[in-house]
């Protein structure tokens, strides 16, 4: 028996996880899938509940299921805690955890949703960009790292470090990723500065040897930066560290204008996690305002990556479009003056369309 | 006698120098300021030479002079030397030698220049951003840093860090600058993953009761990276650390579509540096097909923050605005089909323009 556990953490991530549920029973049931859907708990919402934001039975839980989706984690009410009390640290340490070094971020155009890019129309025509970020090694786990006072004096640090390995192995992904694409590959770096990346950017091009039909080259981070919005369809994949990809895949994904759209893989060895980019928007929390479509793509991403389904994620996917079609809208994604449908609407909308 | 060091450095550096110096000496006629011009060698060309990106009579000149004036370093030619023995390092040892601590980089629209910008027309109406990047710390220049082989494994690392003196003085002056414009200052940071950067928030906070005219905002910097292709005109000045402003200087910059027109400063205690924000661009290297502009505006802002000259600064930025507004474009900032001038010529007119 297949098990998936889904971790809805805070702000509307419940909301939305509801809506991806009902999707992926909806299609559990037309395709008499063996599947279980468990739920736990992860940052704030078990900050509350356990005073951790990822309590050892949440943990298990991840790590008995084939495959993981997580909603979204944080907001204002846990912003004084101590940094090992946030929100966040259930999500790092979920991914560290797993293993999940290798972190998906498709940026694509939605041909309905044009409009909504804050790009001129030529230069999005045909963006089509996958980020392939590393997601358990560089400056956000390094040590050494913390703050002392030194003579009355505050100081803070932290260590951005990687080993070949832990490079050779994320390259291999990217490189793997881009031969089932347009073969193109776009290493970021800031090798002019920095040892880390210069050993970056060493092993990608030895990697690199062994596709030789994938074309490699190297971008500094800062000129990254600027050709994502100077001319965003150059890219094909873009494989870079975690704290560059942090940065560079949020840019790529809001080049699209619909963050509220796009779906991430968190991958390692075994069991992967999805959730959709976007943040826990606890602004608009339990409101039946948010777009589930994130994390309904999410579900897709999961039945092909983690389940073995690839026909059930594209009927997932063909879903998601067809109720484009129709015009249904989130408030996030509608044009001025179009008619807008809430959260749980939009999910019945995507069942219904299966 | 007020002197200042011109270092025109590689690629491009010569040519757009040599304007902007014809810029300056015809302002200094005109005004019959006492002022001494002198060159050196930085970056590539002084590898070539002395084979040190920052020779020491370089560096002495730039202690004796009242401003710098940088064209841009760095170009494949170099590419594979060691860390030490690379243009880029001319740059960085300058910055640090100088003590200058406080980039700052705007990024405003010319209204002749309007469609260059990759966003829809609607979003960069009125965008106009000061980013202050401090630039003497930070993972630039942290320790420990290097590379080793352990049992036959690579592994490289640096140091993220600061202190809270280092972050107080570069926030004085955002804060300063905010006063002296629209009054609203964001600060940069990934407080939510990163000691470094909490104690950088806490510390700009602290500064900003200080200044409680001016509304001071937090954002994560990837965060800030989205919101920067979402709604730049929301922002006024941007603080930030060295590394992530390079990434949203750049980011920024691009954004106006007219990176071949932004200048910069570098400022300390003393001295400043002015530099064009673009780089050695070697592909277009005495062609006479560079933008001088961004270096002629370098000049105006040296005239304005080291040599007391404001008077002249606006002369000179009058100037500028006029040969747009007469329809002279070099190739980088020519719309489909314009008409193109040289280098050289663009330079001419701005003099001729003064
Ligand atoms: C919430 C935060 C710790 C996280 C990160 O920085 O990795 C988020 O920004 C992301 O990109 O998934
Ligand atoms: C050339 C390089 C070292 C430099 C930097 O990273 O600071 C450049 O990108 C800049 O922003 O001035």
């Amino acid at each position: 028996m297949t098990t998936v556990v889904f971790f809805p953490g805070d702000g509307i991530g419940p909301e939305i996880c509801a809506a991806a549920r009902r999707v992926l029973e909806t299609v559990q049931e037309q395709a008499e899938l063996p599947l279980t859907v468990v739920e736990g708990l992860v940052g704030g919402a078990a900050l509350d509940a356990h005073d951790d934001p990822l309590p050892p039975e949440s943990l298990e839980l991840a790590r008995r299921a084939d495959a993981v989706l997580l909603g979204a984690v944080g907001g204002p009410k846990w912003d004084g805690l101590p940094p090992a009390k946030r929100p966040e640290q259930g999500l790092l340490r979920l991914r560290k955890e797993l293993e999940l070094f290798a972190n998906l971020r498709p940026a694509q155009i939605f041909p309905q949703l044009r409009a909504a890019s804050p790009l001129r129309p030529e230069l999005i025509e045909g963006v089509d960009i996958l980020v392939v970020r590393e997601l358990t090694g560089d400056i956000y786990f390094g040590e050494p790292r913390g703050a002392e006072v030194v003579q009355g004096k505050r100081r803070a640090w932290n260590t951005m470090v990687y080993d070949e390995d832990e490079i050779r192995r994320i390259a291999e992904v990217a490189f793997r990723a881009a031969r089932d694409r347009r073969r193109r590959l776009c290493s970021v770096d800031k090798a002019n500065v920095l040892e880390t990346t210069r050993l970056w950017r060493e092993v990608v091009t030895e990697v690199g040897r062994d596709y030789p039909d994938v074309e490699l080259q190297h971008l500094y981070v800062d000129n990254a930066a600027m050709q994502l919005v100077r001319a965003p369809a150059q890219f094909d994949v873009i494989l870079t560290g975690n704290m560059f990809g942090d940065i560079l895949s949020d840019e790529a994904s809001q080049l699209t204008g619909s963050i509220g759209m796009l779906a991430s893989a968190s991958l390692g060895q075994g069991r992967g996690m999805y959730e959709p980019i976007h943040g826990s928007a606890p602004d608009i929390a339990g409101q039946d305002r948010a777009n589930p479509l994130a994390t309904i793509l999410s579900v897709a991403m999961m039945l092909r990556h983690s389940l073995d389904q690839a026909p059930l994620a594209e009927r997932i996917e063909a879903a998601v479009l067809r109720v484009l079609d129709q015009g249904l809208r989130t408030a996030d994604i509608a044009a001025a003056g179009e008619p807008v449908v809430g959260t749980q609407a939009m999910g019945e909308a995507v069942a219904a369309a299966l």
